[in-house]
């Protein structure tokens, strides 16, 4: 992934790359080459010792490790406001998923998710995926659950009385299937209906180059966001 | 149905209404209006004596009722073969499913399903429908195992661990997902997959009035073909 | 229509169904019976009279009727400005589809637009549509076009060198493509596209009778919104 | 494409590679390895020689490569014809695509096109693509038109009056749309309606991984089908 995103970054016509760092580099080497901005890809062991390394240093810092918990959080943030109470304003984006596609079907779901009666999602992956659902479809359908709660509507109908094994996990109330086919890579579909309608937005991923376009999009942002963010759809113009 | 069947045979330019049946009519009356063939679409308790006594008239049957087994069907044989020795040719079609994209579906699937590493069956109804998978699912994911077995493939690939109750049903070894959602009736979608290709047969019934070129054909079909044929598909050009 | 929003406001269980209006009835029963809220679904020739009349009366508008032009909405701006002032909030909405999922996929097209190298529009219709592409497609292409601008993207990558009539209309710089099916009602698909990723929003209408979520969500928001609103989104909470 | 079918005859249980031949290599070392079956992904201008050259070693050939015409595959035929005669049974199997999923699309579209009131064709390509539509979606529509003029099927139905530009490319009287989106490969949708209902038949290629089960089969069945074959559906079970 480290070189993906160094290539993505020396092909980027208002970007520069002035430093790639290894494990067991010394992080000091990013502020001395310059960076505005650096991009963690590393593991959950190391990834919020970089983080606090680079706020301790001044740069900007987007983050696609994961493993980051709200104790963990909560310690970056504490840190960034020592920092702003300083003088110095850092900006950290921390996110679980660089695709935009992805991030935008969860976040085009969430919103649609109060205007039908009805929802599922059914997400699809190559058949070595050792989970299910994959941890996006959980999160869409957790979104889903938590708009359709604020916006008081119950759960979706089904008059279903018997297979209920074929109508997928429960998430939240949301039912999620999970298909297991080769030649797939990573892929979701979240279905909404009402009478006489119905809302589909389908997302592929058929690659990793394609978290490329939102890794630059979070090192654009996160310079003039101080503080910490979560979520790539946070730095996105939704409104 | 019966009104929707007399509608369509009355519209059909090569094809005269001669009679209209209801529960309790003498079926003779069929006969003596001059019908070839005769359509049943009535209830499991009547059709069985309905298709004997029209044997009994020579008169051709297409029947849509649900409800025969291996058992009762046998009788159809033997009635048609007494019929046949007598010198009086009857054809009799029995077709669980008249909609011809429903049973395309299954019969592209069964043929395709032994070029595929992997199958998945996915169907989608209306929320009131109170079993899981449907019938047509199910029928299907039983083609595409069969096809596999014969073929020498295995199970499809699949590394899950955990979250079983996402993957679906376990129809034969092919994995079945049934989704419910307001504003859809009857739709069925089939996924193949290998590496680095997908083969979909997606198949949608919007409206009962989708029945009635099936049942059109199977009219037209069934005179030149005595004997019992069960199944739309093998009224059907499709070699 | 009519009677299809008549029916729908009677089930709706906030609501209450308090006049009926048909052509040349007197407007002034629909503010004797009471209503709060009248909804117009007429003719172009007369819906302009109908609005300014329920402002006077002080009956909020929900108007799904066509024919609108800058010059008439601006009278009735202006209309419901001097009833602002002398003290009467009157709220009208006007909106040229009631369809949730329409508006989502149109809206949320607009909002992902500025994020994909890629896009084009897909519509499906019945054949008996006599017009292409559709309205709908047309104005989701627009929104499109002008989100890519305000981003300073340029046309989508291209290299058709022979067959263009196989590459749709040009709407704005976005291609636009109409199929016409047997079976179908009232479809839209809009593809995006980066390297390695895809985003599908796909719409479909069965029945007119998914516009009436539209109409009811119209009907309860317009009250607390004074002055003209124009589209469905604009009082749908999308933010 | 050569290193992709070595490596896959390399990992077939039931295959061993015996040769790798590179342009200027003589094909006699084919014979001398003791192959039984060659596979020739060479260019128009050298493939008619090697498959002559095959022939007259006595081995079979699976051959990819395209600039086939009905006067180079008479010559084959007829030398084919001569060896036959003198008791040495040759089989050559000539096919323009690999890709199983491609060859099923187009084989299962061309049997249910008789059933349908309406069929039109959508591909979607990579942008980088310079023709349109694609020469499978070309194939696929002509074998549609084909197979509906046999079963005395007009026009599909079309009332469009304005905006043909977005109806797509006239391919024997079957609309065919090509799109164009970055992240895509090369993909087909395959669509057919009537009152009610929809066939969809839609085929994903990802990769070109995806034509190396086609040409194992291709390998494994040419050793038994003497003579000329073109197709790769001509020597598939779909009967």
């Amino acid at each position: 992934m480290g070189a993906t995103v160094c290539a993505a970054v020396e092909a980027a016509p208002d970007m520069e790359l002035v430093a790639r760092i290894d494990a067991g580099d010394d992080l000091a080497q990013v502020a001395a080459a310059g960076a505005q901005v650096a991009v963690d890809f590393t593991v959950p062991a190391v990834t919020e010792d970089n983080v606090h390394a680079l706020i301790d240093l001044g740069v900007h810092a987007v983050v696609g490790t994961t493993g980051w918990t709200d104790v963990s959080r909560g310690r970056l943030v504490a840190h960034l406001g020592r920092k702003a109470a300083e003088g110095t304003s850092v900006g950290v984006l921390i996110a679980p998923n660089f695709g935009l596609s992805a991030v935008l079907a969860m976040t085009f779901a969430a919103k649609a998710a109060r205007y039908f009666e009805s929802a599922e999602v059914i997400e699809l992956h190559h058949p070595n995926k050792v989970d299910a659902p994959s941890g996006t479809a959980t999160h869409t359908a957790g979104a889903i659950a938590k708009a359709r709660a604020e916006a008081g509507l119950g759960a979706s109908p089904d008059a279903t009385e018997s297979g209920w094994e074929a109508r997928g996990a429960d998430v939240d109330g949301v039912r999620v299937h999970a298909v297991r086919l080769r030649g797939l890579v990573a892929h979701e579909e979240i279905l909404f209906g009402n009478e006489g309608e119905q809302l589909v937005i389908r997302q592929d991923s058929f690659d990793r180059v394609s978290f490329m376009p939102g890794v630059l999009l979070g090192i654009r942002e996160v310079v003039s966001r101080p503080g910490l963010t979560v979520g790539l759809e946070n730095v996105m113009d939704l409104s």
